[in-house]
């Protein structure tokens, strides 16, 4: 018996849908379910929202936390039909049709995994401790707090190895977040931060970006990769091509002969899905990521839908879906459609097509690359229209405002509003974690 | 041989002067010494200064952490005598003249402590685990995140001492703080979160004020203590005069034969000062603050000064100069004057006199009470009052900005901007923190 046959065998029980995952692909889900006439209960771990692209500000003291975070149930306030659970799914009984949550189970008719992405190492999961990724505000403020403790570290410093290693920040990998991360370091280092200490000069900070490619930001066309090139070392990044790691250890990485000291280094390198495939127990790609059929749905099972990074997906003209905010959000919508179409008897849609707006990526202040359809825009140009749409799809109308405000401030002055530490390098609070960051670690 | 002297027989070593702590007072006193001819070095274990007075919106979620801090190095950047050192400073060696951090230590000629106060428990000291207290931003972080997972806990319990012991909130302490904590958190309970729920109604939170007194908000008149109390209570605090807290456990409050059960509980009874007495082996007061002579300085020190919230200052006329950041400031301003004139060879100015430009508290919305002088304001009046003297006051330009926008912003939509809870609930990060805070907790 099918989910809808169920519901229609029993009319005085509502729908009810449940969606996993907060994410731009979970929101949007939600969103698109607002009129149904089910119950959608919207479980995620976090209490917020996350608008990820613009993470990389968060971990460069650009913009603070809460301007890029908005509290899930605020989102949903006014969908009447919509609850929320602030708890992380764990399973799925597909037998019982059940979401396994820690201490009970929430039933589904219809089921929306759109549980997102973490870091991927290549199978060296002890790199993570040494070169942490950027996913969630953790990531953000952790790097954040790194960034700047080493500055600090490097003041105290006297010249030489020690010091060195404070002021090297080195980035793996070349894909957009790497590119962006690299800009954003530099720019930090280089000019906001520098002139705020005594003993530290604007050319002491050493920004790598290290690529295993032959070339930066390969999902866009060689022009835009070259231009990127250009800009980051105009902006003293270091960047090194077809240069693949061989080794991550503590404030140390090891490329072809070569070892590099860096008290930073942050992983851009690659994302792996989050476990929805074995919860299922359906089929996968090598990434991890939940294959699903043209509706999204899995395979003998049409009340479960997998969309956003953590589903394989494919349009009707063979392409893959990219993992990128907009194809989630596109993903998303087409699911609520598909949901409120069979709770209403009515066709279901023609198969996901994934809509390609076009790619961006920033590379710093009055500088970015842009390719939609076969237009190519590079440089300020290019930023200007990057601002835009950045603060267009931000959530909420008062984040626009703020960030639109912290933008300008910023490209006037050049200063980093949000550099805090919040933990204290003391021991009253027998809290010696930042303490002991400060310290200077030799150079093995 | 004098700190003075000792200069004049070397004329080409510039006077070091150490000022340790960057709060109002540390602050304001390396600012006045910005055109003497010597070097002078700030020491804080945080690299930010606070703007304490609005430290309680932080722990009610109406502002985010980086709207009240500013990076020191940021606000001295243009003074170019002045360093700045994050380390904690754990002593004084006045032998050497040195301020002795972890692994090093720093001279001084003329040393400022300016270390201010953390919370007092009235020898209670195990009662601190169980209701923190609000001084740095990990506090406000906290109590904070606190708050929003009591309503989570809340949401997800049924009717019952669990879910009744998720939405009491106690506040310990009918001051300034107490009464601008218990205002804001009834705010942001009953009106801003309250709606966001699905199972709790804004009846649901209970907010106790406790104070072992007969009067709130002991240092204005008595007048305004009443008026406080009706405010209070027509917001629907719950508010008890003259109940002082026997014990304080997990979750539970004992006062006089009741025993409260609440998740949240929060110390705003009392400070104790930095050891900076113990420290200098010189006199101090009840509540540990070093006495300091009418120039600020110690007795047979005239090259240390203590200011701020750790010292036990009197006005010439024998008044003792109040704990609060107009006095700190004047102190360290009046301290900065002694120290040019010294080392200018000017006269010294007239003992230190503090002026007193009256008291303000705010209670919420629209509402709060303040004395200046004969002059009484309460209402509408005194908020608008309070609004543009913190706007004023805060530091840094750009944060007027944003937390003008911010006040606004909640103002006509009643909404909570800075509602993050950084950590997940979940277990896949390997921090269960959050996820046990989460569980609800039986009533004993």
């Amino acid at each position: 018996m099918s989910a809808t046959a169920a519901m229609k065998s029993d009319p005085k029980k509502r729908a009810q849908i449940v969606v996993v995952g907060a994410g731009f692909a979970g929101l949007s889900a939600v969103k698109a379910l607002a009129k149904t006439d089910a119950d959608v209960t919207l479980i995620d771990r976090r209490n917020h929202h996350l608008f990820q692209p613009l993470l990389y500000q968060v971990a460069t003291a650009a913009l603070a936390p809460n301007q890029i975070a908005s509290p899930i149930r605020s989102i949903v306030r006014r969908q009447r039909n919509t609850s929320v659970i602030l708890e992380e799914a764990l399973g799925i009984d597909r037998e019982a049709r059940e979401v396994i949550l820690r201490d009970r189970a929430i039933p589904y008719d219809f089921l929306v995994l759109a549980t997102g992405a973490r870091h991927a190492y290549f199978g060296n999961d002890t790199w993570e401790d040494h070169a942490p990724g950027l996913k969630a505000l953790e990531d953000a403020n952790a790097i954040r707090e790194n960034i700047l403790l080493a500055f600090e570290r490097a003041e105290l410093a006297p010249s030489g190895p020690v010091r060195d290693q404070a002021l090297t920040f080195v980035i793996v990998g070349g894909g957009p977040t790497g590119v962006e991360l690299a800009g954003a370091i530099a720019e930090l280092s280089k000019r906001a931060l520098a002139c705020d200490f005594r003993h530290t000069r604007c050319s002491d900070p050493h920004v790598i970006l290290i690529e295993a490619g032959q070339r930066l930001l390969p999902s866009f066309s060689p022009k835009i990769s070259l231009y990127a090139l250009e800009s980051l070392m105009k902006r003293g990044v270091d960047v090194r091509l077809g240069t693949p790691v061989s080794e991550i250890a503590e404030k140390r990485l090891a490329v072809g002969d070569e070892t590099i000291n860096a008290d930073t280094i942050i992983w851009a390198a690659g994302v792996r899905a989050s476990p929805v495939a074995e919860w299922l127990g359906s089929k996968k790609d090598r990434a991890g990521r939940a294959e699903v059929r043209d509706n999204l749905s899995i395979e003998n099972a049409p009340e479960i839908f997998v969309i956003g990074d953590t589903a394989s997906a494919a349009s009707p003209d063979g392409k893959q879906v990219p993992g990128l905010a907009p194809a989630a959000k596109q993903q998303g919508a087409y699911v609520g459609e598909v949901i409120a179409n069979r709770l209403a008897g009515k066709p279901a849609p023609p198969p996901f097509r994934y809509m390609d707006f076009g790619s961006l990526a920033t590379i710093g202040r009055n500088d970015a690359v842009a390719e939609f359809g076969g237009v190519k825009l590079t440089g300020f140009l290019a930023w200007l229209f990057w601002c835009v749409i950045h603060i267009y799809f931000l959530i909420g109308f008062r984040n626009r405002i703020l960030v639109t405000l912290d933008w300008m401030w910023s490209y006037v002055t050049l200063e980093r509003g949000a550099r805090l530490i919040t933990e204290s390098v003391g021991s009253e609070e027998g809290a010696p974690a930042a303490a002991s960051r400060l310290m200077p670690i030799a150079a093995e």
